[in-house]
């Protein structure tokens, strides 16, 4: 038996998320687990570190699986590339030790969500970034994007709510790069709830056109309240930068 | 009447190239005439400086077309925006003088040629981008390049000849950047045979993997010998970067 661990890459568009939900569904993980189950011979169950929604891309989504086949981890990973579609690549694979969990063991997780603010789209990256023609406040999403580090209840900001369990998370860092009108902004953190950046992303750019007053961001903080924070900003946006263990 | 200049930027992915053949056939010209009829009134016939084959991109492909329609050119760009599809995109349209003839007045174009030179290919740039896994020496091929700059007969490297019509074109100026496995080629020249840059670029890669001896290049440009020059790259890597008048 051995553990294999995977670093992954992946354009969204096509899949209904990472996750498999039924075996019917389009989903990366089902589409890996297939390949992987030709390759191996065997049933193929793989574990993915962050669980990306419909339409997000990954740069270097991690995941591992278990698998008693002797094939060599170099031989795996040529056969991925052969058998996988051009928009899911495997890039890396190595064994690692039996207790290794790529989401139980995930120390951090780094997102970017893109945005082009520009009165007309962009032709080419249109379908990895989220057009927003109106103009936006640099400086204020800058200041706005502060409020949120460190530990803080997010309950405001996700879409799904389970009873009992918590929606206090971490964020270590938010980075916020501009240039030729493209906005990116990086968010490091131990995890996060479901749909929370894009709510945050939302809630900024709310900010950013002057639709919010930043004095509401610290009250969102305090109190659940999400039909007060911004709306959902689209998926093609955001990408899984990485996964650190 | 007015005749009006279009700045024009596409991806060409779903197109079966620029030129309109047929009323049912998916053009970028047929597309861009059917929204200007629609907007103007009456039917619009559309002459574009280069006709791009099928899955070729614009960055700024330049056309004009004559109108009685007395709508301002700002309203006819905001109308192109809203019913165009978004891998079309006009970016600017000005009112020129009658004698304004996107074809014939050309004076010079520029293309760029993609390569992504990796094992895997580009997951977010593949349809925008040619990838060769197997290594290839950039050296030689700035080399070999060197010999297509000047007035040549092209006869070797297009892959439909017309008969009686010449073979002869001038390349003003080769220029390549390469940066993280990132191999681009621009190309000027007051014009190009049918499959010419395709061609040059197969020709190129070839001597850069060693398979053709860069001597055989000036031969080539004295004998017109289709078969000895190097296969027609895939048209995704290849985009029209400007027309200068």
């Amino acid at each position: 038996m051995k553990n294999i661990k995977l670093i992954i890459q992946y354009d969204g568009t096509r899949y209904r998320g990472w996750q498999r939900l039924s075996t019917t569904d389009k989903t990366i993980q089902g589409k890996i687990e297939t390949v992987l189950s030709k390759i191996t011979g065997e049933p193929v169950a793989l574990i993915g570190a962050g669980r990306t929604d419909a339409g997000v891309h990954a740069y270097r989504q991690t995941a591992n699986f278990k698998t008693r086949s002797s094939k060599p981890v170099a031989e795996i990973l040529a056969d991925c590339y052969r058998y996988l579609p051009d928009d899911i690549l495997i890039l890396e694979a190595y064994e690692v030790g039996m207790h290794f969990h790529a989401r139980y063991n995930a120390r951090e997780k780094k997102y970017l969500y893109r945005i082009y603010n520009n009165p007309f789209h962009h032709v080419f990256k249109r379908k990895y970034i989220y057009h927003v023609p109106e103009p936006i406040d640099f400086i204020k999403i800058k200041n706005a994007a502060t409020f949120f580090v460190g530990k803080h209840d997010f309950g405001s900001f996700t879409s799904q709510k389970l009873k009992k369990k918590t929606t206090v998370r971490e964020i270590y860092n938010i980075d916020l790069q501009h240039k030729d009108n493209i906005l990116e902004i990086y968010f490091t953190g131990n995890g996060f709830l479901y749909n929370m950046i894009r709510i945050i992303v939302g809630t900024l750019i709310d900010v950013g056109h002057g639709k919010m007053d930043i004095a509401v961001i610290p009250k969102l903080l305090k109190n659940s309240e999400r039909c007060l924070a911004g709306p959902t900003v689209p998926p093609h946006g955001l990408f899984l930068v990485e996964v650190s263990y």
